[in-house]
């Protein structure tokens, strides 16, 4: 299994868990509530799919920024892509159990809300193991960190845990909290590299550059 | 991030999210009426189906021929095209409301029609702000447009909204009406390139052309 | 668009479509019947699951056998596979429809039979368009048939239609007909193959062969 | 149809199928028993959710090990290859079954469990085949196994079936014992590669190995 075909599958699976998300908006048909109505109740489904489809994509672009630069893949790579994806694959169903639940007061939204956060934590867990194999072997890595700039990234890695950790405990106090923070979280990442500058997230910049 | 994986990645999402167009497409089974009046029912699906299928194509179609300039993929374009995909995967949502209500005449059918026409019409803004950043950045594409070319082309992006936005407006009044706008958009889309000339979509052409 | 984007996106059309025709195996969990007795009640499931996956199978065979050989894409040449792909979509919608009618005797089994026979009908006409713009645009072509083995080719194309047109007209008359029929023709298209001789369906044998 | 197309399909199927997995981690929404409580009713489906990923997840990392080695595609290799794809595709069937019906008792709980067990078996059975047409066919093959060690790869390939048999027929008398050793298999598989020494899967070991 070549990297090429590594990434093929994991696009695969991102792309239909990604469409998968949209499963959940959905109105009941004719002879219930107006359609109105119906689409105005679906607010907590229209937020949490926002957040569920741009934080797959930012794990998506990461997950690629990570893999451009492994030239050899070995087994351990493989499985431990494998967990990342279980738990990507896991989540259209947080997200369709926050939709439903969100509206429902205590202690319903906020076990749906830690479900969500939690769900989130296993991901981001999941990519620091993808992360550590890349750190831990350079000799099947193109252009592997200097040995000096290993812990400063470790830690910027540890550090991308905390936001989610938090969204989980806090959503055993307040289901809207955990939604506001993975929001914020998904626009943190998208917007933290808008700044002018070197922005290139190709490995090949134009000749000149 | 190069530009093929955007691409694997975005037709990925393209492919799953017309063939959930079809899940729309179903009966409810021995014991409820019989089965050729339930097929005759279910016209609607199959007007809605086929718009939106051939909507989504047509927009695969040039979001290729787009990207197909592009040697550089920033995250800026990642997530501009995210934006794109996040309203092509919400157009089974649309597409399958539509259906459901197209008979239920007002309000309902014309809410369905509004959303209908307004995803298509969201859609095409996404569109719009990938043609933009192509042609903002002229460093990052291949033969990029000419300064002098620019606004023209421009113009024509901006143009292809108003099929949408009257679609989306007109059915506040009549959601048939909405059905016959987004169908006629779609047959001139498809058509409009079948005349006799230079008609190859392929960026290589033949040696001898 | 080049070939291979093509290819990949009809690619991911035909691997959703295929696996979209599991879900019609179901069962419908405890407090139901037996569950044997519910296995066993889905035979018509497997049956028709069995042959419109091997169907799909094969015209996802035959798709790549006839693109392989283009050179040039042309906007016609998309929106021709497009309409195939269109009708590749719903097959799974015609499969459930005659797994859950093929027991319920006429007229419901017969209309279901001829949805089913006809979906393949037009699938094989789909199929028969880009054949038909292959052989007519030598141009964009590599290796094009000679002038003199065309009309045979378009002969042998034209008489796989018959199978199906068979399948869906016995319909009126007997569902079970229509499903040995079916069936016998993705049998058909599998085994005539399989006999001792050339049989490599790549496009570059082995040096020696 | 070459080999890259063979993986692009047969990737595109098992991505879809390992998705659709997650369908079945589902809740019923509000109205029914607080949400913690039918979270921890899902259990067997968590259980069975990640046997089968994984599962399947291994026999996508071998099914590209085993093709890497192949140069040329025949018809009868891809009809073999759709034969296993077929029963990967049925895998999500069998798991949602056997979530369903874990906690249900004799005898709908070891109908699942031998259903899930065949299906499996059924799995890797098609694998063998597969697997057969490789060692058969050594003028396809790109550095085929010598003659002396077929036989062997042979056995290997055949004991590989014990467990998923045992499987199953240990679903007769107790369910959750077909789940412990599909579990146990799925983990012996993960494992049996992480010992130290050459573990890399990919065929272009770096320089220096």
């Amino acid at each position: 299994v070549d990297r090429s075909r590594l990434e093929a599958f994991s696009d695969g699976v991102f792309a239909v868990a990604i469409t998968l998300l949209a499963l959940n908006l959905a109105v009941k048909g004719p002879g219930n509530k107006h359609l109105l109505t119906q689409l105005g109740d679906l607010w907590p489904a229209y937020v949490a799919y926002l957040i569920s489809f741009f934080t797959i994509g930012i794990i998506w672009v990461n997950h690629h920024t990570l893999l451009n630069n492994v030239m050899v893949v070995t087994r351990t790579l493989l499985f431990v892509n494998l967990t990342l994806l279980a738990v990507v694959v896991a989540i259209p169903f947080a997200t369709t159990t926050m939709a439903d639940y969100l509206g429902q007061g205590w202690p319903n939204a906020n076990v749906a809300a830690v479900l969500y956060g939690g769900v989130f934590e296993l991901m981001s867990i999941g990519f620091l193991l993808v992360s550590e194999w890349v750190l831990r072997h350079d000799q099947y890595v193109r252009d592997p960190l200097p040995a000096a700039a290993k812990n400063p990234a470790r830690l910027r890695f540890y550090f991308g845990q905390v936001p989610y950790v938090i969204a989980t405990a806090v959503g055993f106090f307040s289901a809207p909290a955990t939604v506001i923070i993975t929001a914020l979280t998904a626009f943190y990442y998208i917007f933290q590299r808008f700044q002018p500058g070197p922005q290139a997230a190709s490995a090949q910049p134009p000749a000149g550059e």
